[in-house]
């Protein structure tokens, strides 16, 4: 599991274990964090090794003996970074390479790979299906996950490995750590009379419980039997950001005065609509077990009573 | 001009050249032929900079004063390279990126760039068009120039550059340097009784005439005026493998035993069918010269009359 400390890594170890699986977990710490592997680091069937990914030697070691990779590790910050444009490239492509080629050193053909519905650009279709048109990237975090996908199909058809390919909308629960629910009920920690809105509140975004998202990464998996099983994993709702700020306040018992930077994104390459087809993986037999809301309030609930993660965060 | 010494790149910087423009022609001279120079280096309007595309900072100062990038550098070669995987990723993603941090550094932010059909993977729907269904790569250099078109249209998005993106089908004529009509005149000339053949030779593939190519290419940046501009350039029509290799055999004067690798592909990621929509680049005004037998035949008359790139070849 690479990325292992990281908010979804974390719990899809969490669960490997329960299920009766060895995992190595392998983290550079750099957005990680230990505590999230509180519970398994005390079982048997764990191992962690502190390092990089784009350090090869360590990567091919710390696979060894291993029989499916689960790459997690990345930069998951969609914002395009103008100060920091080589991080994608870097983290998420070259990244995924050494993953690829560590995984070719060791004989293990298998991979499941964190790619996201940001792969799509803007999206001109509705839910938006794994094979919408071409995509044109709007994010240097959306193109490199495009050329992590690339790779990774590329491996399957050239040294006949097989993978499991997920676009991710954004998870929410227990261990989350950056995202907008994050810098909102931090803002109000701080000051709980205002809150500035980044865009115009009404960006309208699919949201998905991260055991939803464990559940179907581990189902998908095991059903899942093409060479390459690309698969959208979402909620069929969405909710208008405003909405997400409703929800947050109305739990925490407050009113703030809401200030927005205006326009249709929050940022350069924000996506104003994102909602995925999850035809594909719900036919293999999954479902959410929460909706966004209730998504939201879990997740407002996890930070309340980790407060640490403020401090913890780079 | 990145990748000035190669073979689509030195026709254009004839063209270009003779439309009165001023070129800087920058190239490591790995796989280009310095001889490819030989109409530009006596212009006053060229000069050649001999540098790698991996390394800023000559590259950078070699665009000083530019106003539009071609990047046209790469590895050409679409076979699956067993042996080098790294390779894609080195010269056509990070190569890429590496010029659109020096475009940055120079306040440049129109770009040009040389991409592929083999964007499509294997497609599903003929003539493919630019908003095809998401393709799954089935090769490394496929899949490193997606994200090479990703990081672009990123880089419009993010940083106001404006870009040219072709979809190129494999390109004939002068100073046509590898591919299939090389390799079967190199044989041939070796011996002319028996061609073997990489497949079963039926593939269907579509070809260009570079002198099409250059002008599609100026005309749709002069007449393509979207953010980010995705091109198919081909032709309306395919020949097999073994059309093209009786148009040769006939204008060679002979009849050699055709043996077969056999299978729908000649090479691990190979694809069976290559056929472009091209109604987008005709819309703009553009319609090719020549059909691709007489791109075939004027492909192997410039080996003819240069056989000397058979020996320069690395």
């Amino acid at each position: 599991m690479t990325g292992a400390a990281g908010f979804i890594a974390s719990n899809l170890i969490d669960r490997l274990l329960s299920l009766g699986h060895t995992v190595v977990g392998y983290d550079n710490l750099s957005s990680g964090q230990e505590r999230f592997l509180s519970e398994a680091n005390p079982s048997p069937n764990f191992t962690f090794v502190k390092g990089d990914i784009l350090e090869a030697t360590p990567l091919t070691a710390a696979m060894k003996g291993s029989d499916f990779v689960f790459h997690l590790a990345a930069n998951a910050d969609v914002r395009f970074g103008t100060d920091h444009p080589s991080r994608d490239l870097e983290q998420n492509t070259i990244g995924t390479f050494r993953v690829l080629e560590a995984m070719r050193g060791n004989g293990i053909k298998r991979i499941a790979f964190s790619s996201t519905g940001s792969v799509y650009g803007e999206a001109k279709v509705f839910p938006t299906p794994e094979d919408a048109p071409f995509p044109i990237q709007t994010s240097l975090y959306g193109a490199a996950k495009t050329a992590g996908e690339g790779m990774i199909s590329a491996f399957c058809e050239g040294f006949g490995f097989q993978s499991w390919i997920f676009r991710f909308v954004s998870i929410l629960g227990e261990r989350y750590s950056h995202g907008h629910v994050y810098d909102f009920y931090r803002s109000l920690l701080g000051d709980p009379t205002t809150l500035h809105i980044l865009g115009n509140g009404k960006q309208r975004k699919s949201y998905l419980y991260v055991q939803d998202c464990v559940s179907a990464m581990l189902l998908a998996v095991e059903r899942a039997t093409e060479k390459v099983n690309i698969l959208n994993l979402g909620a069929d709702e969405y909710v208008e950001v405003n909405d997400s700020v409703g929800y947050i306040c109305e739990a925490l018992g407050i009113n703030p005065v809401r200030t927005y930077s205006g326009g249709e994104r929050g940022w350069i390459g924000d996506n104003p609509f994102i909602l995925l087809d999850t035809t594909k993986i719900k036919s293999l037999g999954w479902k959410p077990s929460l909706t966004i809301r209730e998504g939201i309030l879990k997740t407002l609930a996890y930070l309340q009573a980790n407060t640490w993660l403020f401090e913890a965060r780079r």
